[in-house]
């Protein structure tokens, strides 16, 4: 038997509290509303089979060979031409998968105790991201638009224990749907650049939008002062891991040496599929069939909501984009409990707790709706109604 | 202008020495010994695009969605079943290149200021993933056969000093090409096992073999102490990122999780199409032709060296697999210095020095073999000597 001493961060780090979650309700006739995937309906397989055959046969040699590690330059520059600001394609490095980022991010800019603020509540894997790095993550106060600027300015911190960081998801926010306004998103551009915070602008949602474009991102308003990050992941396919930082000239470096130390670079393959598969506008014309999909399941869920909560005392979101809606039970109520009731009945949900830093409200759970059909929502929603009644009923 | 804090590791952290030499000595005209990729002769692209349209085909929606941490299950066990000792498939963890391997292993063992073993000189990649968690990386003499394990034993320290890991590559290593022996494995794996320290064994290029196989790895001699890894980039392809850890099940769930924090999981799609390729026995009939070629420009250049090194006080290794030679020049003669005068001539290099972790060998460099012609060899080797002789007489 040895006996092996670890780092102490070790002792830290945790599996994803979903990953544990659908463990126990991935299974056969559970209708799951705990998982964050995409639909495969909305994988575009015909492109990518022939964007795979078009690299193979014009490029093989260099999309099997190690390449540099800031990512394919034709990639970059249609990321660069994709975002609604002007950005240089030398500020963009491709990352595998967002949650890359987060691990870079945490590395360059986190020490064992640093102060980093994070919305109320936040994205979960952005906490276990973090977490490696040993930082202390303060929740700062938030409402349906998002981080109050006030909390924020309070918390920030002075002298050593100034925030390294503040990390916000402005649209479409995972785990609550919601979306910070435009007077917010100016306030909080404003104060963390007079406060000189650098904000960490997470993404991945921003183009699966329902009802008109969301505000212009944070990098937009002050490009200096934001880490962008974005994803394929939802607008085209995970399972690639192609992801982006948009970083400022400041930080660029220490990025790119980070992720040369973390995996050399993403695939190069993976990075010119992706290349392929956007020429022509073909993002333009693929991401309305998600988002038309998607809007139909929200408008299924919310319906199904109003009928069978009624009379219950819970409010929950409604999300203008992405894929999550979030719910408030009765006050006292804990989501926890409430599982076990919910997955007797037959669906599952993820309580909300594991997506604060600190303080989490108990009463709340997450619900996506795009990997369910309209049939299994209804079903699932009456399924949740009966199990808060059980559990009241106890 | 921002005035963001850094964490205390960026200031540590550095772009490789070989990517910064390579950028210098990259350029038309230069015959280049300096890098590290594999040979794309080598690369199987008709395979590779064989098996891309079979996954797509029958698997494309489960190739693009998101998927377990751990790795895709039919790749586990081929990698299992490829290696040659008794290895549960439930001990093996994909990860996106054995780059990542290292910063995931860093991450799990290494506090700031942790001691770590590794050999005189080690590869530099290895060092630059440990970098960022701070530990006090300690080079244990080493001779033809690899770490001498009476160094080993003196350098390990004691109490809360006592090294967390040491870190070997016992197969053709990266810089030197030597291999370590029969009895210097067993010797060094019973040494750690006594004195209850892991092994990291790092074995990318153990089955580019040309002199019949290795030695048994040091995991299949204790599995419970050695963590092991490896790669596809130098039998398939480097550009899919593709490798592997095999580890005890102490530490699995610990790398699981860093893993887990790091990228989610290495890209789906890309362990599909690996495991495709590798159905039905085609590494055991593909890697043949990749040691056939590599031999054949080893024997070019050790002939080269023999005629061209000719009554200069030059040695270097004959390394019996792999990609690279170690040459070590004129007492007093710096590796740094020679390489304008190469370069002038027409041929690059790397030197050695940045390989060492401590007390650097200033006259040392390493030389691919494996991406130059025969001629180029001939010619290369050619402008080394002199160089070599420029330098003496100034």
């Amino acid at each position: 038997m040895t006996n092996w001493t670890l780092a102490a961060r070790a002792a830290k780090m945790n599996s994803s509290a979903i990953r544990e979650i659908l463990k126990l309700t991935d299974r056969p006739g559970i209708i799951s509303m705990a998982g964050g995937l995409p639909s495969p309906a909305g994988f575009p397989i015909t492109a990518f089979t022939a964007a795979c055959n078009a690299v193979m046969e014009r490029d093989g040699a260099a999309a099997l060979q190690y390449s540099t590690t800031e990512g394919f330059p034709a990639l970059r520059q249609a990321i660069a031409d994709f975002l609604p600001w002007d950005v240089n394609p030398e500020q963009v490095l491709i990352t595998t998968g967002s949650q890359q980022a987060l691990d870079l991010i945490a590395k360059i800019f986190m020490d064992k105790g640093s102060r980093i603020l994070v919305e109320k509540p936040t994205y979960l894997g952005a906490l276990q991201a973090f977490t490696p790095m040993e930082p202390v993550a303060v929740g700062v106060d938030s409402d349906d638009e998002g981080m109050l600027v006030e909390d924020f300015a309070a918390k920030v911190g002075t002298g050593a224990d100034k925030a390294r960081i503040a990390y916000v998801l402005p649209n479409f926010q995972n785990p609550t749907g919601r979306t910070m306004s435009e007077a917010r998103r100016q306030a909080l551009v404003e104060k963390a650049k007079e406060l000189d915070i650098p904000l960490i602008e997470d993404n991945p949602y921003g183009d699966l939008w329902y009802e008109g474009e969301p505000p212009l991102p944070l990098a937009a308003r002050n490009p200096e002062g934001v880490i962008y990050m974005g994803s394929f992941s939802k607008v085209l396919a995970p399972g690639l891991r192609v992801g982006f930082i948009v970083a400022p000239k400041s930080v660029y470096g220490k990025l790119t040496q980070a992720k040369q130390a973390a995996d050399l670079h993403s695939p190069s393959f993976n990075q010119r599929v992706v290349a392929e598969v956007m020429k022509d506008g073909f993002l333009q014309r693929h991401i309305p069939t998600i988002r038309a999909m998607y809007k139909a399941q929200r408008d299924v869920m919310l319906v199904a909501l109003e009928r069978e909560m009624e009379g219950l005392d819970v409010s929950w979101t409604r999300p203008v984009g992405g894929m999550f809606l979030w719910v408030r039970l009765p006050k006292g109520m804990n989501a926890q409990d409430l599982l076990p009731e919910a997955v007797e009945r037959g669906m599952a949900f993820v309580p909300g707790a594991p997506f604060f830093a600190d303080e989490a409200e108990h009463n709340t759970l997450r619900l996506s709706y795009v990997t369910v059909s309209p049939a299994q929502i209804n079903q699932g929603i009456a399924a949740l109604a009966a199990a808060i009644r059980a559990l009241q009923a106890k």
